[in-house]
Parts: structure tokens; C-alpha cells; sequence
């Protein structure tokens, strides 16, 4: 009979499947900053009843580039390196389950690889029957002899790697105790030592093993999970609205940034600003003389994405000003608004980029009937796309090259998913320290897919949510499976474009519980100048729009204005910084309260230090008091919390404690439960 | 600047993800039978606010296999054939979500396939900006100029096409329209012509249009899905156990199955049975002279796999066997038992197929410390593996020639799973109406994946769950997405391994609860001989074998023996082939019952019609009562059950009504409540 041409890899008894962390089967990577743990989890089983062993692999790839893993292994402690694989046994999670787990952690930025291997272990198997036999009284000692077969062949591997002729000797001895002349059950009793298993194990037989596919881990540096992030608008910055401020009048802000406890300066566009239909204050479609017009709308003859406003002054000034920012420890994020005025340099250069209508004229952006005049979209399926698209690589990497590292990409959903997905990748090559945040608010399809495509963090909901079930129900979900391997919430309290009636009616009690839930619940998060100064005017009632926006005008504030919450802004960013639990978010998790005006959750360092309790009162007008279950503690225990933000200390006792909350005197308590 | 080699796939603007229904992203196809809905639902989005079109494509792969589909296409009323694809519009699941949805039926045995494309449609986008401008009464003169080029553009498409030329002609017509002397307002309304759209439609610009990976739905006829089977050792056929039955006997009892309205009848092998270690009467590890062993112990100087036991007859006896089944409406099922006696011809023809020990012995089957000698295993991975795998193949088409169209297969988990993926995939290759039963009472994960790899049932633990709560966690999991599309449940309510305590202590009550379940919870369900005469006596306290098990001796049947439910049996069948409900499995769903002895659940044949509601009483000592709840009745809305057991008629009220269960009256009610 002609022997059929069947596959090899159909004779694989192993399967290993569902494997977790994954996202799309492998489309995309999954996220993580330097440090965290990957626990890697899949379901791996054969046919019939033989031991089954796997191991997880794991490397850097740019230690070790596509090199095909080999088999066979050599010693180091309990991981052994595979062509730049490092290798850790997997172990069942329940026994009688097929779930396998094991753990690594990513300790540098850039690609990581992780992928399962498993095999039917002869040796192991072996073992176990002849164990059961010989407890059973049977005669085994033709299994001595299978076993003595088996670890010879193992000798036999051993022999083939350099470092390993000690051990080939040291099994082939073995082999030979499993069938010299000493009784078959004393003979049975040596099969079962530590040392022949953790050799066999070195020198398994995996030449029938499965290998499951390669899956990608993007590591981010520690700010794409944790920072504080402020955001001003430099213009505003000079000793009176009347003229832009300049780059060096805002660096003389940056102390007073620092000294609240911030981490990352974002600016909105600094590049010129186009004159045609150029926006005047509070949105008005006319602009008087001196208006400065929307940031947003860039480009004029002083230049595009690569210039600097000439009210703001030079690149020189704004390298300054960076340089600056960094010797107070912070770093400055810069806006990639990835469109043009009607005066940028490019609708000249390259009309080719842009959508054109019949009668010659370039098409502006509009959301009809709504019409903005100003802007002109760029189209990313232009013709003569991959210049465009190499074009917005460079502009990118001008400012990569000037020293920014984290880039607030504005809009993102409104430009092909495929051009974040190619320019990302494009900069993480050459710069895997750079981030990018995505400010897309639209559906979550789209914003879990920006984040899929590669963006480091994204804007949220989260001014939208403002009631307890609201908060519980959203935060829950963005730190379920489906979200928590791919998007990194930033959540900003406020922005230019976001004033939300809670704040414009709450008076600082609000902004007090908004800016505690937005430090508390996130472990990124933002705020827009004024925020600390608890600015609530709004453009129009039942809008979300500030009046006097500095989108449109140059503002000059007063810092020290009555009814400022800086010193709990600063307060609470020094406690972030002090605790390891406020600094990752996916151990977010929500607890029971009896008064639906009072929201608590608890957060941990990974492996369940550093606890941190949270409880807010959501209303900003009226005292709330009520009870909070903290689970796990028994009946009557008797434990101490610390709230953190003013070093109060309160005896507790069981699971369920009682809290008071007037909006005169706290709004909140972040309490330190660890030990518990 | 250089433009850079950037993949053209990343200029597509449509994204298509997270189709379903899907195994493992495509690994495996989802199973289905004729005739049966493929509900298909995909989150569909692009950047930006266009508008976005989404169609499902489907063929049977024999019509058009592997072609590639083209753009363009021919109309056939609502569906759109191209390269053998059918084409159907997707619709929005909910406004705002981005999840679309189209559904198509498969019409015929084999492999079916699917796939999505979606493009931004610029005929739609243009006109819903044009009519809101229209509407906000600005100047649209521009914007009809606009419409009137993609008009063109599609006519030019049209145009392409042989059968086009009237619509390209019709299109251009429009195009005219758009742009003639007639105030713009008026052409502007032209554009929402309900004909232009449909011509756009069929004609649409799909350059840039992104298709999904394809799909496959394995389409099984019917009794994949439906179907009463009963098992029987037709060589307890004869007058007395002191022979063999003969098929000629078995025969003559086919009559009395079809009268009890089975559907398949399945036979333990067949073959000549080994003498070497044969197996005594309940499980002696010594036969005594004239007991027949085991027919799992497949092969002895008579033959093997191919051979027919010579106390049965003939080959030609059993053909006879089957055309009689045939006649009846029985179809018969065959066991795939693959492993060896040790007097099988294949131990001496090919030792190569079987594992061998160091002193030339072949090893038999063992679980240590338990020895199963009269069983030889087959080497599934040898070196020879391709042939055995083809002798095997060869032993399936064996006995298709013969008109088999049905297998039971034994143990399949202790056999490599590419092996049946193999074996199933070429047989349906040649005889898609075959039909395999995977015998894998092992661990979920196995019994999903053999699902997977091909088999079109699957025994469950049903024997094992026989409360409430086991019942309603076991059949909700099974329902649920992971399993539904891979996995169909083959309920037997007990097996020649399998009397269940509750069986044995239950009396007649508890024989008829457990047929009700298995033939209402399960779409196929199956009993061995013995269950209609609530044969209850087991093999030792404790255990689940019966006293003088068929599986080694002869046996004769007293049908008519007091305490039969054969009347039950063929009641249940009846409403079985009369309800559409109870041939469908999907469709199950419980309901509240204020009794933990009291289960409810009810059915509906696809698209909700003909819903049916089993209540059972799982106590078969005690009368219970209760209440039952039968969701989405008015609070005082009347209406009337009709049990199908026994046509009497009841009139409820509201949502939760009052039953009664004695067991001596009835354990259960069938009742019929279409229209609620």
C-alpha cells in the first residue's frame, strides 16, 4: 500500500490553544511597560493519558531577531536560554484542568516574543506507570530496561552539545543503576530521583513537541503607564492678554508645574497660525485684529508643522524651554494635529495632498451643514499617499530629533487606521521611547482599535462619567481582558474642549472628587490649566465649551485666586508618586457601599502590595455619609487605616466601616489598608 | 522625497473584525445542517464620519471552488452571484454600535463559505452631506456637479459589463439629471432618487473595499442534528443466550424499533473477536468455554476490522440486516473501534503498528496498575504512521461501501486528533453524509477539540447530571457561544459502561424523567437495550456496570416484561418527529421553577416558532409541586397548555404557574404553548 501524503504536523499529539494574553489572535500586540509581569496562560493536552510537559518562551528581540528556537537546552538556574529564548516551565493552574500557566516579566523597552512549547514526556510518563506498578507489587523489571533505553537516549542528546558531556556520563550512570543486578524494587525507588529528573528534563526528548505561534509583547517605558500630565497653552503665559506670551515667559510656569507634582507638560499646537477664516474669541467666525486664532489651525508664511509661531518665538526658544522643563524633571508633550489653515505651506507645495472640488477649490473640513473654513483635511488616500505619509513621519521626527519623547496625536479616528499603524511602528524602531496619545472620542470600536494600531495611551470618557454606576460600570469594563492588554486610559479631568456641567455647577467640592477620581481610578492622568484654579465659566449653558477659551484668545491668569485647590492637586500627585498601588491601573478593582453618592476601590502594586483604598463623595453640594465594605477582613478584626491626604488615622473593625463626607471639609479619603 | 514601500494594505479605510461565528479565528469551521440559519455579525467601522457599506458574501464551495471574487456584479433579486458567491446586504445591529449582521441558509451537505466586504461609500457620504445642506438651504450647485462625476464614474462600471450597457445608459441619464438647468434645490432632491440607489448600489466603487478572511461552515445533513438512536448486541438476538444471535434474528427486531420510532440503530463491533486473555462473563479476567468476549477485542483468525464475527453470519447477512433497517426508516450505525486483539492478522501482517517492548513483546493497553491484555493499542505516531493511518481510512471506506453512513467512534481522546481531522476530512471529501459520534468521556477541553477537528456529535456527561443545577449549568454551557458551533450534544441516557445510581435506585420513575430529558434537552438522543425495561441491576454497589453485562455474554430480552416504558418511548418519539422544537438544540433555554426538584426548560424551532416548555420532575420517590414560570405572559393574560404526552389541556394564568408531579400518575409534562 503507497503510503498517503499526510502532513507531518498532523502527527503532533499536543494541542496548545487559547492562549492568553492575546489580542486578535496574534493580529496585534499586547502592551506592557518595563517591569510587569506577563502571565501567560493556555489550554495544552494530548490524546490518551501520557505527561505532558510545556514550557513558556520568552525573549527580547533585539537580542536575538527571528532566530529559530532550538531544541536541547543549557543550564542556567531555572530559566535556560534558547537562541536568545529564555525558557520557564508551565504548570497546571487546577489539577485535572488542561490550563497551563507561567510567568516573565519585560525588562526592556522595544519587541518581546513569547510563545509554548510541549511535548508527551516519555521519562515522565514512564516514571509515573512504573511507580504505580512496583507500589502495586508487580514485576517491573522489564520497565527498568525501558527506562534505562530512554535516559541513554537523553545521554545521547547530551552528548551532542558541548557543555553537555559531563551530564551524558552522569545519566548513562544512571541508566546503568536502573538495570544492574540490585532487586527490581530497590532499582524501581532510584527512578524516582530529583537529580535523573531534572536531567531528563534538560535533555527532554522534544523532537515530536508542538510549538504554538509567536506572540508579540510592545514594552513601553514606565510614563506610558503612570504620569501626571498638565496641560497650558503657552501663549497665555505673557504679562497680559494683550500680545502671545512667549516661550520664555512659560518656562517661567514650569516651577510652579513641577511643584504641583506634574510629570509631563502637554502644549497644544505651537506652530504658526493661518489668517484665512481664522477664528475669533469664544468661536466667533469673524477675528478682530490681534485674535491669535485656533492653534489648530496650522500653517501660515511663517511656515507649517515644523515652525514655531512667531509670538512664541524661536525653535532656539522652544529647545530652551524644553531644556528647562527638563532640568525640573519634566517632559514636554507636543500636539501632532495632523491638518492645515488654507495658508500652510503645503496647500502651495502639495495640492496633491488635498481633496479637490470641480471648480478648482480645495475641500475644507465641515460636518454638514456645519462648515470650519479654516481647516483644510489632508487626504490620506491621496493619490500620492506615501509621500504624504512620509511626510507627517518627518514632521514627527523633526520634533523627535528637538528632544519630545510623547506626542498628543489630535484626532486620530479622522485619519486612516493604517497610517498610525505604519508611522507608530516607523518611530518605535528607530525610537522605542516615544509615546503617543491618542485623543479620540468616538465609539469604542474605534478607540480600542487606535490603540490596537499602537498608541500608547488614550483619552476617555471619563469627564462623562459622573455617577457611581456610571464610574463603576465604565471602569470596569476598560479594565476587563477585552481592553486592559491593549489601551492605557489617560484620564483628563478637563480639556479646552471639555468643561462638564458637573464641574460648572459644583463649585470646588467637584473639582476636589474629579480630581481625586482621576488620580485615584487612573494611573495616567491630565488636567487643563484652570482646573487647579477651579475656572467653571462656561461659553453657553448646557454646553461644554469655557468662555474666554484660549483656544481663541491669549488669557492671563491668576494663579493664587481665591477658592484654588493647588495644595491638594500637589498633595495628591506626591502621594502617586510615593505609592506603587496608584501607579498601575489594571488592579483597579470596586467595592460595595451603602449610599449611591459614595464610590470606593481599591488598588494594588502587582502581586497584591501596597493596597490603597479610595472612597469619594460624588455630591459637591451636600454631606454623604454611609458604609464601605473592604472584603477579606474577618468580623470582628480589628485593622487601622491612614488616609493619606491628611495623615488621619481611623480604627477600623470587620468588613464593613462607616465614612463621613462634608463637602466644607473633605470630599475624600485615600486610605493605606495594606496588610490587608 | 523618496516615496517609501509602504504595504498598500494599510490604505484601506474599512476595518473588519471580530466576525463570528468563528472557532478559533478560522483555525476550524463552525458545523451546521441543511437548511439551518448562519447568522454572521462583524464589527464594521472606518475613520472619519463616511458612510460605510458592508455585504456578506457566501457559496458552496463546489460551485465555484476557490475562485476569486470579483468586484462588480449581475442582479438576481436581493442577493448578487459573483464567482459563486451570493451576496447580501449587512445592516446595522444598532444605530451608534458598529456592529452589522446579514444571515444566510446553507442548501446543501459540504463546505459552505463566508466572508465580508465593506467599503466608504462615496454615492451615500455625498448624498447625505448634499441633502443636509439642501436642508440647511445652502448653495448645493457644486455639490450636484460632484454627484454627477460619481454617477459617471459608476456608469463607467457598469458599462464593464456585458449585461450593463442598459444600465450605464440609465445611469448616465441621472448623471444629467443632477447637473441640468433646474434649480439646484429641485436636482437636489433627484439625488435621493430610491432608483438612482439601487443602481449605485449595484454598481458601487469598490477599489478601496476591505474583505475579510473567508470563513467555512461544515454543512452535515439532518440526522447530524436530529435524531432517537438505540443500541443493541444483535447477538443477544437468538432464542436463548447459549449462542450467538445471528443478524438474520436481529433482524426480526427492527419491526419493534421502528415501531418505537428510533431513528439510527448503533451496534458494538461486529468483528471477530479475539481469544487470547478473552474476557469472561462480567468482566472475568477468564472465560469460560463458550462465552463470546468482548467485540471490543476486534480480530482473530477470522479476520480483523473488515471481518464479520462468524457467530453472526455473513457479510452478506449483514447487508440483508441493513437493507431490512433501510425499509423500515432505521438507518444503522457502525462502531470504529481502532485497536487490536492479540490474534488480529495486523499483529502478524504488521507488528510495525504496534509498540514493542525490550523483549519483542507487544504492549498492551494498561492504565497502571491496571493490565487490559486482550487489547492490543495501535502505535498512532510510529514510523510507519501513514499507512496505518491509510489502513484505517481503508477499514471507514470499508464499510461506506457497504452503505454505512453513521459510526460511533470509540475512545477517539486516546488517539493523535490529527488523525481524525484527517480521517474525517477525507471521507467527506468523497461522502459528505457521513456522520461520526466522537465516544470521548474525558475532559471538556478534548471533547471540544475532537469536535473541532471534525466530529459531528458528541456523547456528554449527561448519565452524570442528573439535579437541577447540574443539569441547568451543564446544558447553559453547552449552549453558549464556545461550544454551540462546534460541538452537537448526543444525549444517551445510558450506555453498556453507564446504569447511573439514579437508574439504579429510581425505579420506572426514574427511567421515564431521564428519557423526557434526554429526548427534550437533546436533539439526538440515544438509548442502549435494556432502558425501555428499566433494566436497574447492577454489577456491584458503587458502580456503574451492569449485572451480566451483553459486553461479555449473551442475553436474552423479555420486551413485554412488566414495567416497560416502551408506550413512553414511543409516545416521546413521536413528538419528537412532530416538533420542530425538539429537532433543534440552540434554542434551549430554562425557566424559574420555585421547586429544586422541578426542572423547566423550553425550545423553539429557529426564528422562534413553535415553542414547546418540558417540565420534569427529577424526584422519583415523591410527588412534587410547584410553580413554574413561563416569561413574557401578561400578569392576568390567560392562555392554554396542551401536554403532548397525554392531550390534556390546561388553562394558565400570568407568568408562573401551578404544576404537580406524582410519580405514579406522571414524571413530566411536554406542553405546547405556541403563540406565547
Amino acid at each position: 500500500m503507497d503510503a498517503p501524503d499526510i502532513p507531518e504536523a498532523l502527527r503532533k499529539r499536543v494541542v496548545i490553544e487559547r492562549i492568553a494574553p492575546d489580542v486578535d489572535n496574534g493580529r496585534f500586540p499586547i502592551k506592557r511597560t518595563v517591569g510587569e509581569p506577563v502571565t501567560v496562560t493556555a489550554d495544552i493536552f494530548a490524546d490518551g493519558h501520557d505527561v505532558v510537559v510545556a514550557v513558556l518562551r520568552h525573549r527580547h528581540t533585539s537580542h536575538a531577531e527571528h532566530a529559530e528556537p532550538k531544541n536541547a537546552a543549557v543550564s542556567a538556574g531555572s530559566a535556560w536560554d534558547v537562541s536568545g529564548f529564555h525558557e520557564t516551565p508551565m504548570t497546571l493552574v487546577a489539577p485535572g484542568s488542561d490550563e497551563w500557566t507561567a510567568e516573565f516579566d519585560v525588562d526592556a523597552v522595544g519587541w518581546h516574543e513569547y510563545m509554548i512549547v510541549a511535548w508527551v514526556d516519555r521519562f515522565l510518563t514512564w516514571r509515573r506507570d512504573l511507580l504505580a506498578k512496583a507500589a502495586d507489587g508487580q514485576d517491573v523489571a522489564l520497565e527498568l530496561l525501558e527506562g534505562a533505553l530512554l535516559v541513554r537516549e537523553a545521554a545521547g542528546r547530551a552528548e551532542q552539545i558541548g557543555s553537555g558531556r559531563e551530564d551524558a556520563r552522569l545519566l548513562l550512570a544512571h541508566a546503568d543503576a536502573l538495570c544492574d543486578a540490585t532487586p527490581p524494587a530497590q532499582r524501581a525507588s532510584a527512578a524516582s530521583s530529583d537529580t535523573l529528573a531534572a536531567m531528563m528534563a534538560m535533555y527532554a526528548g522534544r523532537s515530536a513537541a508542538a510549538e504554538s505561534e509567536i506572540r508579540r509583547v510592545w514594552v513601553d517605558r514606565e510614563r506610558a503607564r503612570f504620569g501626571a500630565w498638565y496641560e497650558l497653552f503657552p501663549r497665555s503665559a505673557g504679562p497680559d492678554p494683550s500680545r502671545s506670551g512667549t516661550f520664555g515667559e512659560a518656562a517661567a510656569l514650569l516651577p510652579q508645574i513641577a511643584d504641583l507634582g506634574f510629570d509631563v507638560v502637554y502644549l497644544p499646537p505651537i506652530h504658526p497660525i493661518g489668517t484665512s477664516f481664522r477664528k475669533g474669541r469664544n468661536n466667533s467666525t469673524v477675528a478682530e485684529p490681534g485674535d491669535p486664532g485656533s492653534p489648530w489651525a496650522i500653517g501660515s508664511a511663517a511656515g507649517g508643522h515644523t515652525a514655531i509661531d512667531p509670538g512664541l518665538g524661536t525653535l532656539d526658544d522652544f529647545e530652551a524651554f524644553r531644556r528647562e522643563a527638563g532640568r525640573l524633571g519634566l517632559e514636554i508633550a507636543l500636539d501632532l494635529a495632523f491638518q492645515c489653515s488654507p495658508d500652510h505651506p503645503w496647500v502651495r507645495e502639495h495640492p496633491e495632498w488635498f481633496r479637490h472640488r470641480p471648480d478648482g477649490t480645495i475641500k475644507y473640513a465641515e460636518n454638514p451643514p456645519k462648515k470650519y473654513q479654516d481647516i483644510y483635511p489632508l487626504d490620506f488616500g491621496c493619490d500620492d499617499w506615501r509621500a504624504l505619509w512620509q511626510a507627517l513621519l518627518d514632521v514627527t521626527q523633526f520634533w523627535i530629533d528637538r528632544g519630545i519623547r510623547i506626542f498628543r496625536v489630535d484626532n486620530p479616528h479622522t485619519k486612516t487606521f493604517g497610517f498610525w499603524e505604519w508611522l507608530i511602528d516607523r518611530v518605535h524602531a528607530r525610537h522605542p521611547d516615544v509615546l503617543f496619545l491618542s485623543e479620540a472620542f468616538t465609539r469604542p470600536t474605534l478607540m480600542r482599535y487606535l490603540a490596537k494600531a499602537g498608541f500608547s495611551q488614550s483619552y476617555t470618557y471619563f469627564t462623562w462619567r459622573n455617577t457611581k454606576s456610571e464610574l463603576v460600570e465604565y471602569f470596569t469594563e476598560l479594565t476587563a481582558d477585552r481592553w486592559r492588554d491593549v489601551l492605557r486610559p489617560n484620564l483628563f479631568a478637563n480639556t479646552p474642549d471639555i468643561l462638564h456641567a458637573y464641574l460648572q455647577r459644583g463649585g470646588p467640592p467637584a473639582f476636589r472628587a474629579r480630581l481625586i477620581l482621576a488620580a485615584t481610578l487612573g494611573a495616567s492622568y491630565g488636567i487643563y490649566n484652570g482646573f487647579e484654579l477651579c475656572e467653571a465659566r462656561a461659553l453657553a449653558p448646557g454646553g461644554e465649551e469655557y468662555a474666554d477659551s484660549e483656544k481663541y484668545q491669549f488669557r492671563k491668569w491668576d494663579w493664587d485666586r481665591p477658592g484654588h485647590i493647588r495644595e491638594l492637586v500637589s498633595r495628591v500627585n506626591t502621594i502617586r508618586h510615593q505609592h506603587r498601588a496608584l501607579q498601575f491601573f489594571h488592579t483597579l478593582r470596586f467595592h460595595e457601599t451603602d449610599n449611591s453618592e459614595i464610590i470606593a476601590y481599591s488598588k494594588t502594586a502587582p502581586h497584591g502590595t501596597d493596597r490603597l483604598l479610595t472612597i469619594v463623595n460624588l455630591d459637591p453640594h451636600h454631606m454623604q455619609h454611609g458604609h464601605v465594605q473592604v472584603p477579606g477582613i474577618g468580623s470582628d478584626e480589628i485593622f487601622t487605616v491612614r488616609d493619606l491626604l491628611d495623615d488621619v488615622e481611623y480604627e477600623w473593625r470587620g468588613e464593613w466601616n462607616y465614612v463621613r463626607f462634608d463637602p466644607d471639609i473633605r470630599q475624600a479619603h485615600i486610605l493605606s489598608i495594606d496588610g490587608h
